[in-house]
């Protein structure tokens, strides 16, 4: 039995977006596309290049150009960490209202050069987090060291012995392990307490090591792997309870990074699509029995995973918005394209589910 | 210690080339650049399109065409393992001086799409080979299959069973498992008699699946696995004792199926400058730690590996011509180009070791 042929569900919240420096060609191209997902609410990343987001005062700016570009989406707003932040910066970002703080490990993926080699010399930043109830985000790769046998396939799992350290020291600290890509990072975010989640991709729900060998556009960090993590994020996003939310890691990069000279930029680009995605992942797994049954997709699970747990964790009111979601009600663009860019998005040219707004 | 600055050693031969369809562009500029390499002779691949080489007569008139673009190269042909080959084809092989035979695993690389599901259908063709002494060449994947758990990371240990059973039902038959990628297979191959051989890319002693994973011209099947994987194969290379020689896959596609629309085609161009690469290969891997020290690389180890093992598998001549090899003789061209065809080779715009022919 397949899905039914359409849910209506409460605005999502897309918890992990790439909207890339704005002003700026590409956040003008992606930014109009949040809501189109039926999204209303999105946690913003601040690996800007040639600068991160280090500080409050460059984060309420870079929020303020967002709004210019959407005013009726939410932006959540995070930090860098980086050495130049410190307590007090934390308690004013708390002030500010901005949600969180991530955490890249050096060298990990796009634009993690200025990112946490240890955790020790934040001690006293991630207290003042604890403390004040900013969430860490957690890019969990650690980089790839041939010596120590460190590949993009085991980066995931070897980073998870990190998490439990930061756990262990600070237990009360809201952990997100950021785009959980593996079995091993589903068990071991199940195995904490309730202020440690995790996010999902849209992405991730579909692809194999298969899949981004042979299509630079299914290429990103952390990268998808095998069928056995695969089915495991699957459950993971049905019986979530709370633990998992959808975040996309939407990762928009012109198509001259992925087709053009040089190395292929790292980044699946979903932001337009997303919620359809999701849906179509689950349809395709259930088919193929990694889900046991279309009965383990639930209104409920599905509200859940895209949009109230996400809320809950990050303690923001939930939405009063309605969307529906109907099977095949729209094709995925070839690219999005303007003067300054062209994104080749995800499962280009293909039939997903539609979105409309019913409020 | 580094390696010598140079090495004078008997000329090449490289056990696995794609040449592609001659007449052709991509023949036309991929074929005289065998001898730049240092090789005068090459086993060569029948997976042409849009029909492979399945009989002598088309393997015969492949040849001519070769020939015609560089008549001081020795070309050893092969046929491609298809339903239509029969024994008395291949016994009219063995007149013909054809060497092998090459069996894709349907659906798991390049134009296997007229390739073997199961070895059983062909017992009187393996039969006639073991007699004849032709050699069966193995693409030694399974394809990926997400329900059974294969995806290309461990496709070729999946097939090691395959391989296991071929030795034991057809004890005599010669047998090369082409382009070794994992520990698995160097332990596997090494655990036969001497009528069970691999070849070794050059690619490979130096790639790791993070290489290929954000550049498109390191991408192959079987794709770059991990640290300890190329460790055994490194350490294969050098302590071979005739059970490794060189076949470099070199596989030339032209820019647009790298770069293009559509997926990349799998495929490391490496034939203008294969010895170097392995050198350059082998020195990186000192400095790692992966070799113990430069003495493993001897002379007798790089003829080996290089040129006699290989030539003494397939029963044919040892070369009287003689190349040097020179550190840091030449820079990898950015790419081959012509009217028809451009191919962005291994290591472009790199330093890597010249060739000089020494007779």
């Amino acid at each position: 039995m397949p899905l039914q042929d359409s849910y209506e569900l409460p605005a999502a919240a897309d918890m992990h977006v790439h909207l890339r420096n704005a002003p700026g060609p590409i956040a003008e191209l992606v930014t109009p596309t949040i809501r189109k997902a039926g999204v209303d609410t999105v946690f913003v990343m601040p690996n800007l290049a040639p600068k991160p987001v280090v500080s409050v005062a460059e984060a309420l700016e870079y929020k303020a150009h967002l709004q210019a570009l959407d005013p009726s989406v939410t932006y959540l707003m995070s930090l860098y960490l980086h050495s130049s932040i410190t307590p007090d910066e934390i308690r004013a970002a708390k002030t500010a209202g901005i949600a969180g703080v991530k955490a890249y490990p050096r060298g990990a993926t796009t634009n993690s050069q200025w990112g946490v080699v240890s955790f020790d010399p934040f001690h006293d930043v991630l207290k003042a987090m604890e403390e004040e109830g900013i969430v860490l985000n957690l890019h969990g790769e650690v980089p790839s060291n041939p010596t120590e046998g460190v590949t993009v396939m085991n980066a995931e799992s070897r980073f998870l012995p990190t998490l439990r350290n930061l756990v262990e020291k600070y237990p009360r600290l809201k952990i997100v392990l950021e785009h959980c890509t593996t079995a091993d990072a589903v068990e071991t975010v199940r195995s904490f307490g309730e202020n440690v989640v995790g996010t999902i991709t849209a992405h991730h729900l579909s692809l194999l090591v298969d899949d981004w060998s042979a299509n630079v556009n299914n290429y990103c960090k952390p990268s998808a792997k095998s069928p056995e993590d695969r089915r495991a994020l699957l459950n993971a996003a049905v019986h979530s309870n709370g633990k998992f939310f959808l975040g996309t890691d939407s990762a928009p990069h012109d198509i001259s990074a992925k087709k053009g000279k040089g190395n292929t930029a790292a980044g699946v680009f979903t932001q337009p699509y997303a919620l359809g995605y999701v849906l179509t992942a689950l349809e395709e797994a259930i088919a193929r029995g990694d889900l046991a049954s279309e009965k383990e997709v639930t209104e409920a699970a599905l509200s859940g995973f895209f949009s109230t747990y996400g809320r809950a964790f990050y303690a923001i009111p939930q939405s009063i918005k309605k969307i529906r979601l109907t099977r095949g009600g729209q094709v995925v663009a070839d690219s999005l394209k303007s003067d300054g860019a062209e994104i080749v998005p995800f499962r280009a040219g293909e039939t997903t589910w539609g979105v409309e707004w019913l409020s």
